[in-house]
């Protein structure tokens, strides 16, 4: 599919290992995390941001369209080429330098295509972490470029707020390379650029390195699931958490009873908190977690979390209706086992919404009465992050099986409008934009918005490198 | 100074009491909070959004020149007019509303001209603050603007890590109103253009609205001044604290005895923690603050903070060699009093450097050798916020008095080439921009950034509003 010249040209910018053209080398890069994915004409893969400037600064010149990727975990599309079979893989797998820890300063330098996993064993050496919080194991490339959230937010935010520094490659003529700031906490010296690029999904450049800030590694884990008197009580929990555990509240997850039956049915293996007994309509995981020693004579992080639990408890007609307290390993079992319950009942139309949480009990029984009136053979089967908002919005059908396609798709529209236009929500709270959400991009973001945001971009971009229009049709 | 057609037009725009004119009601507008300050052909003060749009579409079209103004606090000299006389300062001091606190979102909606102490004290009515500690009390308008910072940033963060949402006014003909982001915690679904915008000192254009996250208030506190065994093991003493009492560190200020002993000698009534004993060569407040309820029965935040102390006493040549308990509001009054004791001795040269935090004593030990070569008539009185890498590297005279001009020039420029280029540190770590910094920004942001810069800003200017020139002059 390539064209000899193009051929050439790449064979030359990255060599031999670094150019797969063959089906099977290039599956890996074609097929997206859980859903869809595409073919490319080739896969590159530099190892240097030289290499990456050489690659870049070719496709621009020769209109070769290109997706940067880097650990292909996302779930927005954002890293797969389409269908055509004309677009270029840009990954940065090979992009493993730096890995370099600075335990006084408390950062890291590091490259691209270093996975997580790998950074955060690196950090461990040090007692440091990246107490970024996901199912999957992505690279940091994309973990910048899609403004990775996670699990973990309401203590530590996202990747935007660790992201002290930045080197990318400009999708122009030169590839030109451009280092955005120098690894500072604090400096107001220049415009903040590098923020167009944290979440900027490769639009506006192809991040090669970033440096991190990091965090000392936790000592002590508490958990606790907590079962809210009604579903408005969720919020009450949160905030007496928030005011008597808030330096060491590390998890708020909220997890509806659809999602929690079909884990505990459908994943082989996993231990029901419950004992067999009634799931609740919701429940919530609560973690604490601490980066102090443990000290003898005085109460650890358990001994606080039963003082919460306690008050709680003892309040005549407050939030909490029941807790359980275990290992909070066996607690976060249950937290992940709920995407795999759910796809074992078949495709899942998944949404990753994000609210005002003080609206969310509202918006979830609006959504559930919306469903059961004109898609009954539709359930709500959600769970996310109460105290920053994130909803995982996913439904599946009742019966199992997958929806016929425009059924589906009048589901997903159905929930999108009253989640946006009903409650001003995002449609992409964690997940970052890609091909999965151009319709939603076209549809919600407003024309002002869509217009500068590809301006800002054409400052930057003498052509598009990511898997999404950003402005409207030329 | 003021043209009829422009006076008409902005009298149309604000009403009478919105225009300021004689020279008594503009002096407070013009006047910098430190040093400097300028001479406005009129003061123009909107009370709304919509008015603050005709206003700013009145000035591009007609090309009158504005400086966007709130509580005129800054250090940068960002937020007053030059000294020609032909420029109009735009004052955001009537934008008071709204003040909307959110309790159970844990979030408030506020104009860019209501002050922190009036923010805080509608947020302490919910028992929530804006935990941005500042010797002044800035306006929110222009603390966004300077992505402000403050003493307990590494808790805290700064403003960008705050703002969920904005609104601002564009400086196009149109005035075009923007609202960027929709005041959610998650939101991945468009480029992130509001962190232009955070410390964009109103070139991209004029905030008036902004959404901000806030936190529980403290409920407990407790403080020391640590005496390090030398300069080196401060970064120790910090590493020790993140580690021990990391979920609870609010501040770790560093004081030279340089600014502390003149603090000491000219700020009248302040109390001397080392009762008359010698001031070491360098000390830090380390301030411990939680959110928790005290419980019965359970060790404190003091207890706390005196076992880590008592850990960092035991370790033999370890690197605290002495500890100063008392009163946190007595610790404050020291750290709070430096300011005032340096500008009792003559002008002070300041500098707000932002360094790699491991930098710090080794930048410290250079600057201060190189001061004893080539400037001895000056000493370095520096503070800072060293778990941030924030240096407030202030010059005086030894002498007490005001430099040549020319030589101070001399001494400031050499401090930061020694800074900027033999560390990487930023000039303006917390102050943000303005015309104070008009000439580092030319010499030390590389022009590939300025022009970036100054492109992106065209995006959403048609005309400059701030008080700096963002690119190379045209």
């Amino acid at each position: 599919m390539l064209s000899a010249s193009d051929r050439a040209a790449l064979l030359a910018a990255v060599g031999e290992d670094g150019l797969v053209l063959d089906e099977g080398g290039r599956a890996a890069y074609e097929t997206a995390a859980r859903y869809g994915g595409g073919r490319a004409a080739a896969v590159v893969r530099p190892r240097t941001a030289e290499e990456v400037s050489a690659v870049v600064g070719h496709c621009v010149r020769n209109g070769l369209a290109f997706v940067p990727q880097s650990g292909n975990t996302g779930l927005a599309l954002g890293s797969t080429p389409d269908a055509s079979g004309t677009q270029v893989v840009l990954s940065l797998d090979r992009l493993r330098a730096p890995l370099a820890v600075d335990a006084a300063d408390r950062t890291v330098e590091v490259g691209a295509g270093v996975r997580l996993s790998a950074l955060n064993a690196a950090l461990a050496e040090h007692d440091l972490c990246l107490p970024i919080d996901l199912g999957a194991d992505p690279m940091i490339g994309g973990m910048v470029a899609t403004n990775t959230g996670g699990a973990r937010f309401l203590r530590y935010g996202d990747m935007r707020r660790h992201v002290l520094g930045l080197e990318v490659v400009l999708p122009d003529a030169e590839g030109t390379r451009l280092t955005l700031s120098a690894g500072l906490r604090k400096d107001n010296a220049q415009l903040a650029l590098r923020h167009l690029f944290v979440g900027g999904f490769g639009a506006p450049g192809v991040v090669t390195r970033a440096v991190l800030e990091v965090h000392p590694r936790p000592r002590q884990t508490a958990a606790a699931i907590l079962v809210p008197r009604d579903e408005a009580a969720v919020l009450d929990l949160l905030l007496a958490f928030e005011r008597e555990a808030g330096p060491f509240l590390t998890a708020f997850e909220g997890m509806s009873r659809a999602a929690v039956v079909r884990a505990l049915a459908h994943v082989p293996g996993l231990r029901d908190p419950f004992q067999g007994g009634e799931v609740p309509p919701y429940c919530v995981l609560v973690e604490l977690t601490s980066s102090l020693s443990p000290r003898e004579g005085r109460p650890g992080l358990a001994d606080l979390l039963e003082d919460v639990l306690a008050d709680l408890a003892e309040a005549p007609g407050g939030p909490l209706a029941d807790a359980l307290l275990g290992p909070p390993e066996r607690m976060w079992a249950l937290r992940h086992a709920l995407s795999e319950g759910l796809r074992a009942c078949g495709p899942v139309i998944g949404l990753d919404l994000s609210l005002r949480r003080a609206d969310i009990p509202r918006f979830r029984a609006e959504a559930a009465a919306m469903l059961a009136r004109d898609f009954p053979e539709f359930e709500a089967c959600d769970f996310g992050h109460v105290a920053d908002g994130g909803v995982h919005f996913n439904l599946v059908r009742r019966e199992g099986g997958a929806a016929e396609p425009a059924r589906a798709e009048q589901v997903r529209e159905a929930v999108l409008a009253l989640a946006v236009e009903g409650y001003g929500a995002s449609f992409s709270g964690e997940h970052g934009l890609g091909r999965a959400v151009q319709a939603s991009y076209d549809r919600f973001v407003s024309p002002l918005i869509q217009a500068y945001s590809a301006a800002v971009v054409g400052v930057f971009a003498d052509a598009s490198p990511a898997a999404l229009r950003l402005g409207p049709p030329q």
